[in-house]
């Protein structure tokens, strides 16, 4: 049996759905969940599927998945721009780390431009709408494939 | 009957009246508390007043007061100069917003003059020593009122 | 009897009530004058309630404060963001100084991020509107009371 | 039938496969050019498929591609970093548009961490080696289809 | 007989009327060219059109008209911002030299506001939509009846 | 009868023809006064001409131009590259604003190359000696027959 | 009896030995540990040893410090570079604190070469392995003994 | 009979013997104006000594001394940091200009290091209290007599 | 036999001997090529020497030279300090890479003070005049028989 | 026999114990020596103890370190700032090299956070006034241990 | 009798009067000493006069001036936009330094417009030619009269 | 008889042959000096070859060389980013000067990519290992040739 897959979102993105739509669109967090466990469960891997406002926690989970995922799809949202403490973790990890937007950050404000998460990751899905997960998913798993 | 104020208050700010008095002064934080307490009965508002040195408890707390609270007074000591996550919070709310400062940031160390909380809130009060929160209050108040 | 109260507004304030109301409002200079006014009678100071376009009569005006007010409050406007000439004055004076502006600058151009009034000022009161004005009368009162 | 889908590459990707292996992988254009008809042909688009180490060239394209594409999918390699020319011609489209990139620019040199074409693009895609083309196909049929 | 006026155009400027008209408005580039012609015609200068979405091309023209044009009107659009290419050819020709933009590049991204071609200039023509082109020619005509 | 143009000119312009001629020409502000004229009759404008070294001058006479101009032509000179007063003041005028320079800054001292004129102005016109004013007049003619 | 020194550590320092091992090395967490009790005991010190990924708690034990401790040991990991929060909780001790890095900074990437650590800090030692908190606690007894 | 020499003093100095006396010292600008008169009379030369307030007026004090005086000492004040004006009116002016400061800008704040007087200046005295002024006269009859 | 230098010329060298000649100096390109030739043809070397304006020409021709060269030499002129697509194609080459220049980038304009070429180049020769070209060669043949 | 420990201090450390003691403090720079002697042979270590003003003879000592130390310790005082001659001095060792301070620069003047030393160091102490060398010695007897 | 004062000249200050005369003059060195100690013996000073290419000395010299001068005029040449050494040794110095130039830094190149000699002295005197070590004894003798 | 050629070598170049082989090869010191003495006497030309670790030394040397030298060929090493007064030295030189390197400083860290040397000098040679000497020396004799 495979390791699941790592989901890992950073801090609002419970607000999905809700908060400024015009920017993230109105489905929600549960909804990019379902989207995600429908997709891997074709390639036979489970989801494990968080959401924290704590930087904290998600290095805690990141360190989590060294031995418990085959590959973390992380969303970092407002850390993604500030949190060198999951640099450092997402670096500690070998399995494949892939960054996700809904949105793309480079039609946003330029503090949202430096990413702390992309020199750490192995690839990037951006502006594609709750879709970047879905991709992240198809393409994790042919990295996965590929090893 | 009013939705109560959320006054929030950032790292540190527990020690206030200890630390570094000659800037902050030798009021304390429940002192603080009183005062808000005392001044926003005035108008038939509650205080909801917290303090966290957790930038992900201040997240959680923005995000609850999109429902339970009529406005936010929100002093982020030093996460006003680094949490991209507080200004995301911030944003997705719609209720007005003050920052407070106890002393005047551009008077001090260069880092302290960068807000990420400004520019995700209604209206600015620093420099008045813990009066800033007595002023924020009757500000929130005149824009709450205005509505 | 106390000294008066100095309010000193910079260039263009004048046009307030006509200029970009959807940035400034539509109360003129005059109604902030009588709000004012009023507010200050209340803790028996009279208000010199003063305009200019030339930044050197800014500057003769704050230096004519160091002897016959009890306080300034001073909205620079333009002049914030370029005046040394206004920064050294209010250094030269002794009594409470309060920065106030209409809007809140945070949320404006990056060339408004920089202030030169605000390192030589004891506080701070931006955003509120018109209102501004109002709390920052209250908080010179009670910073003046408090010495 | 549905219009062509473009995809559009940018100089020295006619050497894949030769050059620097390590970065870029021994598969050629050619096979990516393959794939992406694979892939496209199973939502019944077709592939016009170019390459040009002339930035004029791409720009001719990107205009042809306003009236004749019902997508652009992007490397535009070197010009990334440097091209007003590509970011005004993707500006002017008003069809779905996929930055891809092979491998994730953001672990590389940092004049490869500014993108033109990331601000005038609707999403990105990077570091999943020649299957960031296929992923972007994906993406691009799923906005496709949203529409 | 008069040398002709050359009228260089970049890139996308093909696409005017129809690219963006709330910046470029509706007139074609076929309309500039009509414009321009009709102008000159009073002053006796014919005029030799183009445009080109290829720098290098440009530079050819540039080069030509060191021999065979009597001024150089150019409208060098994104190729402004990044061709020292296109700054060089102007630097070797020692016939008047008009910057022309149909736009004002001063109220646009923060990126439009370098140019190389306006330091080999002789003039600069901007934000007066096509008429740029009619006031330039009437310019550089001034300056020709100087010399 | 038309409005007036008011054809404003900042610091030092009133030594057109005796300061630095190898940059600025021999031509006197007066005969820039006469160009203005002569031409502005044309149309049936009347030229309200001015120069001021004071910066709040000239705010004072564009605040004046929101009621009495049919539109600015402004070289502010100077204080183009230093005056947000000047630029706000611009900002709150509706009629057209043409920013005029007699030489073209692009070839002169870095600290001339940014301007606070430019982002609050229509268009701009420089390089052309004192020609420059005599297309500008031209130019707002144009601006103000295609309303 | 002394007061115990507190030996503070930040993020992802729990993968000691695990992460990176060319970088930090194959001793654990616990191993430092040890090493740190053994020194401590050598001057009649114990030591209060502790982790977290939370900077919350990282701040809430400096808070702590301040009435428990002889003096603080911290080596912030990531933090250092990212936490004005740590930085000020350190600025509200009056015991002695000794920055410490496994690792020397200066020999990494670029944004490790900024430490909001160090300027609220009394010693720092960097880049002699685990070692570094052997030296510390010989450094802070040092300071501890000349008061 | 040699034209007399113009000293001209910037906003705030009026203030001079009140403000900042631990930066300025005791004398006062009156002081100042006996002492230079004292020593301009030795080499057969009048003071003209005046200040303001008002940038516009130096500059128009600038313009009145190409034709009226020998030469030009000047302590610009704040705007020796912001005045673009000043900068172009004393490039206007052939005799010798002098530079002063009482104290010493480069012991300051960091916007005080920047001097658009001295690129126009011929010569630069500062940090000698009022004996810069002194020592300018010395200086400036030096430069006059060697012509 | 020896495959040939390729020597290859960015825009506006075919101007050379007309253009800018106290920067360039008065020989023309074609004294550069014979120049050169004769050089080469001492070590059994042909030369292939070209020049382009179109820097995707200068990336065609040195992706050609990948196969059919045993070294380039090349002054990008006016794309050495914007080409990122020049800088690709020279890392994909692996024969030696001679950067050459007329004149000494150093003493001109700060925009020369950066090169792409050079980062991507074996060794740089500058400022010998056209000398520099048969220093290049000579360099280039010493690379070669080293090998 | 150990080959002897180097002992390198740099500029005006000869003045150490009289210059600005507030900083430096009152020990005097032989009273360093005997501490690192003292200390050194406990583990049968000499000191080779030697200060210069000059860059150079610091460059040449560290060359002479190649061959006959066991190990550098310097403080390289001012030089540490500026100096590449010295970093590359260093980076030709391949004995273990320490950086010494006795104050904590990072608390001091802007160009002092700058260090050429540390990125060709092995580690650094600093920030314990003397025995910043004490604890230099404890631990690069520690590194020459571990070998 | 008075101490004597130290006239320190930087590296290249012997060529004085051969090197670039049309910006350092023609006199020489000698003429400069000669001219120092025909001032200072009115005020009953010798002079030490002393030159050298090397940091190293002149940081000797500043050292020895501790105990033997009344005062230190320093010329540090291009050391002085470097030296961080020599900086540090008039740190060290309690009697008065002055800064002294030939020419006026402010007109020359950019990299001379930061000075680490100023923010060390108590005045500065540029500009004057070599009068400016006349002007600098002149005001040297001022302040210590004024002790 | 010609003058000789100086070849001045800067700190740590004594080392060749032994330090950081990788980069700087095998030969040494005495190897280069023996390949310029036999290709100067092909020309008629004896070399002057010294090496320094001091600034100061090598500034004689430059001084030295204004009389008696036919020209320089100076690798400053470190220096070359670090010395003005290496810089003017050579400015005061009439003599051809050649700035040489025996890497290419532009792949190497980004403190190497400034020159203080090359705007001072007539051309450069970079990236022939030692044979860039060689170059250079061929390149003065062509240079003194054409005189």
């Amino acid at each position: 049996m495979n390791k699941p897959l790592y989901v890992l979102n950073g801090p609002n993105l419970n607000l999905l759905g809700t908060r400024e739509p015009e920017i993230y669109g109105s489905a929600t967090l549960s909804d990019v969940e379902n989207m995600c466990r429908k997709r891997a469960s074709e390639f036979n891997y489970e989801i494990d599927f968080r959401q924290s406002n704590h930087e904290g926690e998600l290095v805690d989970w990141i360190q989590e998945a060294r031995e418990k995922a085959s590959g973390i799809i992380i969303n970092a949202a407002a850390f993604t721009h500030t949190s060198v403490a999951i640099h450092d973790a997402l670096k500690s990890v070998s399995v494949p780390k892939i960054e996700v937007h809904i949105s793309n950050p480079a039609t946003r404000e330029s503090f949202r431009h430096t990413s702390f998460v992309a020199p750490a990751s192995t690839s990037v899905v951006a502006g594609f709408g709750i879709n970047s997960y879905d991709l992240a998913i198809l393409g994790i798993v042919r990295i996965l494939q590929a090893v």
